[in-house]
């Protein structure tokens, strides 16, 4: 908590812009979820949008369609199994913040735990879209937040120090790869 | 060309998993272009949908609204200059592919140039929702046809050889990250 820091609105999609596996966080009327999500990316750079696809079979569906907001976590190399884990079972039946002993953090402009040891965090509310969201499962939301942890994020982008965990992106069936080196494609720069 | 394989279509997919840049090939009545796309992903599993986001002021834009088709190419280490050229620079005055000598292949079931030396191909047909596209510059394909390179992805997934140039995935201006090393979150498996 010590290292997180708030992002710019206008490079917020920057936490997403090189493709990484989210965890989504929902609550309402004291209800709680998380779940994870390969398919989140930016829509719009300012004021900043994004889109997550959300299947009607999970909890967090639900929990999104009443409060109208959900946050995406981006989660280390070193929550690869607890993204796994959440990514692998329902929360209707159980309570995963306790069975997975997830500490979390409030978000600072809605009301939705963040899961604590992310290394950045969007805060979004739902811009009501019914048509993509019955026929797609796809979700439009509005970032109306945006922090990270400075270790790893700042002046608007990601700088990994050797050693630290990075993203991950999911492959299929739990295996992930890490966010790699660094390659410059802009050589006249 | 001799390491092109067809992807069935139910894990065309995992082509776009882990949240590569892409690039956008398109044509249209002798017309052709190219430009690099970090925002798109997977939206269903079978059939194959895919998002991308197009702006309005791209030549790749009108393009895709006349054809009513695009290839999502996913590019490889080796072709992240090119990847970041044909995304800062517009077709409009200029034949990209021409300028590069960007070299191609044709689409197996629709009208549209790949560019050699990607690692994985996704033919995708539009899907019209005139609203996502006005509004958002965000386009649905449902995926005719896909194909990979045999030496990194195969039985479904990827599998990159040691050595082998991996995909991309932009940061911002141009630097991008390298896909990295495989992790496993599933420990129960």
């Amino acid at each position: 908590m010590e290292h997180l820091r708030a992002v710019e609105l206008p490079k917020a999609y920057r936490l997403l812009n090189h493709g990484p596996t989210v965890l989504v966080s929902t609550a309402h009327a004291g209800e709680r979820n998380v779940m994870a999500a390969a398919w989140a990316m930016p829509l719009d750079f300012d004021p900043p949008k994004v889109l997550v696809v959300i299947d009607k079979a999970t909890h967090t569906r639900g929990l999104i369609e009443q409060s109208g907001v959900f946050a995406l976590n981006v989660p280390s190399a070193d929550q690869v199994r607890l993204t796994w884990q959440v990514g692998s079972e329902s929360g209707s039946a159980v309570d995963k913040f306790a069975r997975h002993g997830i500490s979390t953090h409030p978000g600072t402009s809605i009301d939705v735990p963040l899961i604590d040891g992310c290394l950045g965090y969007l805060e979004c509310r739902v811009i009501p879209e019914p048509r993509n969201e019955k026929n797609y499962d796809l979700f439009i939301g509005e970032v109306v937040a945006a922090s990270a942890d400075d270790r790893v994020f700042g002046d608007g982008r990601w700088h990994f120090p050797p050693g630290f965990p990075k993203s991950i992106h999911h492959i299929a069936h739990g295996v992930f790869f890490e966010t790699g080196a660094v390659i410059e494609g802009n050589t006249n720069s």
